[in-house]
């Protein structure tokens, strides 16, 4: 599930693909700035005013739970607006009535109704909902509908009817490569709430850290994760935190693999002799032929089971390094034993026990792909991270199965990929009704080998969004350029909200500079990206999760919309036959800014340790850019450009479009598209 | 104390002239951006490199308050380098060793020694102190010396021996008339303790509200908050929070005056018949002439004393509006019997029965100018509000004193301004050194009419760095030019601290753009400031207090850097017999990108409602730029400009700087600068 090196070796390709496709058509502005899409969305003519008359009635069923959530409805609409409406609820005529039909399961539960209506007249609206779950997410619908107008803020006129495709949507967010403190895990679920996902998959214990407190193993805590870890306090609260906004929290504890940092204070459950160390490559396992193991994990899972309330345990079970139990002579004995001729044996033994334990527990096992084995029960759920393909074998063999092959957010994919993959496409595509109905949904993966508390909200939003929107939407909602336009709303609204995912690049920038106009270095930020896939990892001999994430690579959005706009810009111009002179300016006036750029920037960039590595990409899109002016001034003479002159400038755009200080130039490729165009 | 309406009309030439004066010279740039400027600074060669390998050990006194503020320091050295440092502490050969000599007072007291002395060779660093509040101090230094350069982070080699010149270096923070939520507070107590201010004096009730938990009368902050208030638990912990940062918290109560929030719930404590509410502009008293007022008091400060801590508390005393007095025959009966023939005897009376209650709970009365009164005891404190002349005239009759004239931050004056304020200067520079002893330092003030938690941040910083400077450094540091450099360097560090004085802007202005892209509109933003003084209220027939603050007069910085520098670029090249072609340069880039900036603009400003206001501002900047640049090539062919255009383009000057929207044009007086100077 982690770094499988050669799996994206071909991604860079693939993006300029994607972008070609989905910028080449213009398309009309969508209905309502939501996302997720609603799935049934009637807009009407007119807008309601939202101003300071504006109030909220509660009627029907509604607790404390539900009492905040409205509370934190108005706030948000306060900081939307600045508009202060705290003393507005509980009038009588209230310009918003909401409706809520009964209360929700104690503990929140697979497939509660998250259904909801919204109906917005220009004189008043209504929200309407089965549980409390529908009406936060309408409110949520809501929040999203205000903008500023002509006439002040106002939401449109429209009936929305809406309720999820699938009932898990999750988030996975690994805490233990790089420890994320509550905050910030807060203001995510915030933006998990406002894009109506109701999952946070939370990856609390690996090789390098273990993140919970544990009061019968307390050196599990004590020793695995050098004092960054979440009391059981504060996962009480976080839990009710999570369950006041809709989420439930699914806790995984990866085993047997993945577990270096349980060894550091009990040495006794791996299957080799150690030391262990928290720093290193080293991926010791457990060993699953101790019956003291599982009597160790048995209490574990008795103690974890009371702190999480949720139905479903994850255990992990990926990438089981199978070196310690080859080098164990006792492992090798037992397997003979018993008649295993593979590890992945050994590890199905290893998860039927667990498997007892937790129903002992009253948990329902969640696992990865490898813990798919026909001895399991047909309960476990299966988290497909290696292919669509898992997905659906487990689905014909009945298992119910979630997708998150496609949705790894630290691959730094472009928000359309993940927006392209359905969990009903591809392999399951050609799956029975009934086989279908095992799929429960997806998740999104956060993993954070390169990623601190500083950058995780831009390396999750607002691409997440784009998954919310493929779990939460009908399959058919699939239009990209729809898709962005919301984003951008969506950005705004998020950081209304707390989030820190544009604010962050800003101090970023400002650290690297030691100053604080930035606005140059914002320019070159704008037009790069990381490196996709597991580039970054690549080179490492060793990991180091102390190194400070704080360079341009941290700094930098995973996704270019400056890149991606011009690269539009360029291509419907080339494909109009270079006839737009309007777009021809944008892209000169562009270009000539980017020419400029580096006599700016570079006695910044030699001055600043942190910044040097940037001079030669600064370079390069200065001459990449003076380059794309001559190509404007030859397609605007219909000549052709000299063929040594094109080839020399094709060379460059070739060059620039390698990485370099783990970062791509994304505006290359379109200037390459420009250049290649004055060859006839 | 608040909105004497004459007192600043004649504000805004003299802010002109301020700058005008101040950037008429360039001065060698700062030996270290350190705010306030240390007593004594040594600046040798070389630097210590800040990498990964620094560390901190701490020798001699120690206690779990000072072991906090080193783990803040480690904390917040990471967020300025992404370092990440949490793991270092407490190491042998550390990098910089803490020495402390001894412990701090149980309750922080007036004039303990704050003194600290830090060495910092290009090897290791050594910090010294008396106590923790010179170490804490040391501390603060010690991350305003770490800045960014080509070989990484690092800090000068430097010799510092540091102290205070006033032993009271306040804030003042209303939080009635707009309630400021605890974060708010807490992120403000941050950067007040990185420029070394040693009391937040807290405004926590006024006629708009009353904002602390009473037990002993619950109607206080049940009917007087509209649920806004502060807990006694949180009252508790934010004091601990200020004391761990060596900031003493003054409680402010004013009485009898400016109290109308107490008679809602209380209306027995007034002088008239009532209702009250908590909106509208009537300034009711309480009735000085009742046995009961005072037994209220009593009971009310003897458990306010047993929450506050410090050894002072505050009883306000100012503006009492005698209407109410002169209107109430009983109290007219009162005065006549006691022989009081001016509503000021019947105050200091009503001063004296409360100070014998404070003294009675252990407590030394402060009050604004208006309770100086031969009768009451001598160890009160007169906080000037009034002028320079009443802090004299107290400290000639022994009253210890504090100068807040000069140093109101909600009258928007450049950070200069206040800084050209000195405690010892004016009235008080003839006084005796025995007079001048009284005078114990000052206070800045902020007054929240205008200001909301979003923009509070901004309100005060970095402009009340320039108070903390004049109150800690020694008196002969008053170069302007060194100040703004350094504000500079203290705006970067205070915004990774936690402060929003400069995210908050970009917020502000997404709403009410109603998008993320607001480059083109904080270009405009970038060159207003709100109108001074008193002029925003003028208009005002009665205050509203849930009026949103939600326009550019909130979002635009109280001072303009941008028209700062320009106005002395125009003013230096002007003077310079305009020879200077890089600054010419310099202007004509600037003023074209304004000219420019309208076309832009133009169709947002039109398209929302909160930006409507703004459309003459950005015009006339447009047409005013153009005029300037005109004026340029009549200076660079040396032809005096024609009569009638110049005359035109100078009503333009003189009517684009008039007040708009609440906004001024702080760039239009250089450019009527750069039109005056074509006349010959």
């Amino acid at each position: 599930m982690v770094h499988p090196l050669p799996l994206m070796r071909n991604l860079f390709p693939a993006i300029l693909l994607m972008l070609s496709a989905t910028f080449a058509a213009a398309q009309s502005p969508p209905s309502i700035r939501v996302v997720p899409m609603p799935a049934s969305v009637e807009l009407g003519s007119g807008r309601l005013p939202i101003d300071r008359s504006f109030s909220v009635s509660v009627t029907g069923y509604h607790d404390v739970s539900l009492d905040r959530g409205i509370q934190r409805f108005l706030s948000q609409l306060s900081r939307q607006t600045a508009i202060p409406f705290w003393t507005k609820t509980g009038s009588a005529k209230a310009t918003l009535v909401i409706h809520t039909a009964r209360g929700r399961e104690r503990v929140q539960k697979l497939g509660e109704d998250e259904s909801y209506t919204l109906l917005i007249t220009s004189a008043r609206a209504e929200l309407d909902a089965p549980t409390p779950l529908g009406t936060l997410h309408g409110l949520e619908t809501f929040l999203q509908l205000v903008e500023p107008s002509a006439d002040g803020f106002t939401v449109p006129v429209v009936t929305i009817h809406d309720q999820p495709r699938f009932p898990w949507r999750g988030l996975l967010i690994d805490v233990s490569r790089h420890f994320m403190p509550l905050d910030a895990l807060r203001r995510n679920l915030d933006a998990m709430a406002a894009v109506k996902m109701n999952v946070l998959h939370w990856h609390l214990s690996d090789d390098q850290g273990f993140r919970v407190e544990s009061r019968r193993f307390p050196r599990l805590h004590g020793m695995g994760s050098e004092g960054q870890f979440y009391t059981q306090a504060e996962i009480r609260e976080f839990i009710a935190y999570a369950r006041d906004r809709g989420i439930r929290v699914v806790p995984e504890f990866d085993v047997p693999g993945h577990s270096r940092s349980w060894f550091l204070g009990y040495p006794e459950l791996a299957s080799g002799p150690g030391p262990y160390a928290l720093d290193g490559n080293a991926s010791p396992a457990m060993d699953p032929t101790r019956e003291s193991t599982y009597r160790f994990l048995d209490k574990f899972v008795g103690e974890m089971s009371g702190l999480f309330p949720d139905a479903y345990f994850h255990i992990g079970g990926d990438e089981v390094d199978g070196k310690q139990w080859d080098a164990n002579p006792k492992i090798q004995k037992f397997m003979r034993a018993h008649r295993m001729e593979r590890n992945q044996d050994l590890q199905a033994g290893f998860n039927r026990r667990l498997q007892k334990i937790l129903s002992k527990h009253h948990k329902q096992m969640i696992g990865w792909d490898e813990i798919l084995h026909p001895d399991l029960l047909k309960t476990i759920v299966v988290q497909s991270w290696r292919g669509q393909q898992s997905l659906a074998s487990a689905a014909k063999q009945g298992y119910p199965g979630l997708l998150s092959h496609g949705y790894y957010l630290d691959l730094m994919w472009p928000a359309a990929r993940h927006y392209a993959v359905d969990p009903m496409s591809d392999a399951a595509a050609d799956l029975t009704p009934e086989q279908k109905s095992h799929i429960l949904g997806g998740e999104s993966c956060m993993w954070v080998e390169w990623v601190s508390p500083e950058n995780i909200d831009n390396r999750i939003w607002p691409r997440n969004a784009a998954v919310a929107e493929r779990l939460w939407s009908p399959q058919s909602v699939t239009d990209p350029d729809s898709l962005y336009a919301r984003l951008d709303a969506l950005t705004l609204r998020l950081e209304f909200s707390g989030l820190t995912l544009r604010s962050s690049r800003t101090l970023m920038l400002r650290r690297m500079a030691g100053a604080e106009d930035v606005a140059a270095l914002a320019a070159l930020a704008d037009v790069l990206e990381p490196v996709k896939g597991y580039a970054r990892s690549k080179g490492l001999a060793q990991w180091d999760f102390h190194a400070p994430l704080n360079r341009m690579v941290d700094a930098v959005y995973p996704e270019s919309d400056a890149a991606r706009r011009f690269t539009a810009i360029v291509q419907a111009w080339l494909a109009g036959g270079h006839t737009d002179s309007a777009a021809e300016a944008q892209i000169r006036a562009q270009l000539t800014a980017w020419r400029d750029l580096d006599a700016k920037l570079h006695p910044l960039l030699a001055d600043r340790a942190l910044l040097q590595e940037l001079a030669p990409i600064s370079s390069n899109l200065s001459a990449l850019s003076a380059a794309g002016l001559q190509a404007l001034d030859h397609l605007d003479h219909a000549q052709p450009s000299p063929d040594d002159w094109r080839a020399q400038q094709l060379a460059l755009a070739t060059q620039a479009q390698q990485p370099s200080a783990n970062l791509l130039l994304m505006v290359a490729a379109p200037i390459q598209q420009l250049l290649d165009a004055t060859a006839h």
